[in-house]
């Protein structure tokens, strides 16, 4: 007998049919003899029309109230759930974040998660009775309906995972798993068995969305095997867990791309200790995140420094560099919208050389210059001119040997 | 400073706007120096909604997830409340039944309210903060979420006015307040500023549906002042008060009917003891309430018996008597839907002989013929055919003084 969180969003539950055939996928459980605890979203559309009232009121709103009316999308599906599962015959019961109680900071509207005080929550389960528990929502220090933030049930699921030392958390979507890129671009992309969470963050963080990162985070951190998969397939989906339970780690598990970033570049930036905080200082007190970041240094006292900033942000970067131009002493203000970072990424390329070597030879084969290169352990990213993009990602799945047969 | 208890039905609060209306209702009373508490319902159409979702899933629901589902319609509106008041520079918080807590007991889906435990509540109300508590919903013994049947907000207003010693109890709603007949048949029926429990209670009973029964039941109970009034107007509504805070007492305040009702006649039914209990016990086990019951024993060993039940229980009390016919030991059964009761109300009849006299007079003049008489300190009722109801009633509103100049 095992334990397992399952966890349903928005799609999974959107009317009655599909909240049924969730109870199809809890009885699976069942009748392979485990327990279940199953975390479930609000009904589709329900949360943004919640959010909608409340603007309606006010833009500027009281994070309490804000709370206490759009944790009630939560409270329906987890009754309905509980209804579906004994119309088969399932014993089951409904869960509010302040029955179990989940605790939570009192940042209201994205609230952490505290302590789990599971005793009693664990002993229900132990009777056999499915526990559904609305995600998203917690009880704060006052005693007050606290929410996690949007995609915060995934983070439920897992830390009702780590709490419940269940065997697994499978988070149900509307996509079969993980894919080694994006099928929409490539057609021979392929499902993952199984990644490892450094992998799944680095997918993650830059633009393949499956999962929330902060869930992936926390699941790594708390040690809970997650399981990626669809709610309207039978596909075994992708296992996302640490690094030693993957015994044939690939070079490359995938490739990710991000159109989202712009290119800035300031030009005989002085060279001298300093100056990279003066740079970056201004834009984070604009609360501007900075992604890539390249320095090359010639040893004549002026270099040229290149970054990248998501592209909504790159009028106010701009603006904010150009005022701060007479302390920052440098040449000129370069700027590009129109590039894309593409990223290859694999928990292998840390026991071998030569992967930066194959994708800069992929590129180059297709006539792709690339403009600046970043890395880490587990990720060689590059940025080229948008236009190009697809093109990359369709090279360097082949030339890794990702293509599907 | 007094303490006001406010309460806000569904169409009250049907849509954003009519919550910024209601905001004034509370500016109001807190303009005038007073402590607020506002009990709110769901927006209109949102329970039917709820309801609607649990009823795709199964008919025969747990009726602990039932409220679960149900309780979220007013969640919503007490979120929406506190933050357009707070938009008005107006302190206010929402509280739910379980934050209170409401106690009641285990009877999910109709729970009655136990016990309210008032103190932290009473504090915060001290400190000025209008509180904003979402109706119909209370914490049953397991620490579930109940709720206390439809209409049950009105219930929660009146049970929070008491535990608060409150001075009053407004009850908002879409009709000005009581009047002495349905203004609908009766252009001349004036509102009443004031009117005892009891006679509310008869007038609720018959057909002027303005306040749950069981809210005013409560309130007499209690001795919580009622007032009923519209959210739409400004007028000062109907005071429901005990007996004595009436000086000038009517000698009868209201005509009331019904066309709910239908006849059974039993003829030559056995006049000895026990009679009634065989025939009455079987409809009380068939769940039928018997209203008017009149026996005119002849004193010759035999007597008809004649009395009331609710038009869409008519054919199954006709089924059950039909099948007891053997041991009831009755000549014929005879039955009639086609009948209007007709009611003369007032408290000053308790002191004043003569008003039944007038009523069957007034009846007379019009050539309407009386079927059944039943008489109560309080109420005269009469059982007539049905086509002469509206006559019936416009000819008694008249004959008592009622009609406005």
């Amino acid at each position: 007998m095992a334990r397992i969180v399952q966890k349903f969003g928005g799609t999974s539950v959107a009317d009655i049919p599909r909240i049924e055939n969730v109870v199809a996928k809890v009885k699976r459980e069942i009748d392979a003899g485990n327990q279940v605890a199953v975390v479930v979203s609000a009904m589709a559309g329900v949360t943004n029309h919640l959010v909608d009232l409340t603007r309606q009121i006010d833009k500027l709103h009281d994070a309490r109230e804000y709370d206490v009316v759009v944790a009630t999308g939560e409270q329906v599906t987890s009754g309905l759930l509980a209804l579906a599962l004994q119309k088969q015959g399932i014993k089951a019961r409904s869960w509010q974040g302040w029955q179990i109680p989940i605790r939570t900071d009192g940042v209201h509207g994205k609230a952490r998660i505290e302590a789990i005080e599971i005793a009693e929550f664990s002993r229900r389960m132990d009777t056999g009775e499915v526990a559904v528990v609305s995600g998203f929502q917690g009880l704060g220090p006052d005693q007050r309906v606290t929410t996690l933030g949007r995609g915060g049930s995934d983070t439920s699921a897992v830390a009702l995972a780590a709490a419940l030392q269940a065997d697994r958390c499978d988070i149900y979507t509307d996509v079969d798993g993980v894919y080694t890129t994006d099928p929409r671009i490539v057609a021979k992309a392929r499902k993952l068995d199984k990644i490892s969470y450094e992998e799944m963050l680095e997918m993650a963080s830059v633009g393949a969305k499956v999962l929330q990162i902060r869930s992936v985070e926390l699941a790594m951190k708390l040690g809970v095997r997650l399981r990626v998969l669809s709610s309207f397939s039978e596909d075994p989906g992708t296992l996302v867990v640490g690094e030693e339970e993957i015994v044939e780690k690939e070079l490359v598990s995938g490739i990710a791309y991000s159109r989202d970033e712009a290119k800035i570049t300031l030009t005989l930036v002085a060279d001298r200790p300093g100056v990279a905080a003066a740079i970056f200082g201004p834009l984070a007190d604009a609360a501007i995140n900075v992604d890539m970041i390249v320095q090359n240094a010639s040893g004549q006292g002026r270099t040229d420094l290149t970054f990248t900033v998501i592209k909504s942000d790159l009028e106010r970067a701009v603006q904010v560099l150009t005022q701060k131009k007479p302390e920052l002493g440098f040449d000129d203000l370069l700027f590009d919208p129109n590039v894309a970072k593409v990223s290859v990424i694999g928990v292998g390329m840390r026991s071998h050389s030569g992967v930066a070597l194959g994708m800069f030879r992929a590129l180059a084969d297709k006539g792709i210059n690339i403009q600046v290169i970043s890395t880490s352990e587990i990720k060689i990213s590059v940025l080229i001119a948008e236009e190009y993009a697809e093109l990359a990602v369709h090279a360097l799945h082949a030339a890794y040997g990702l293509d599907a047969d």
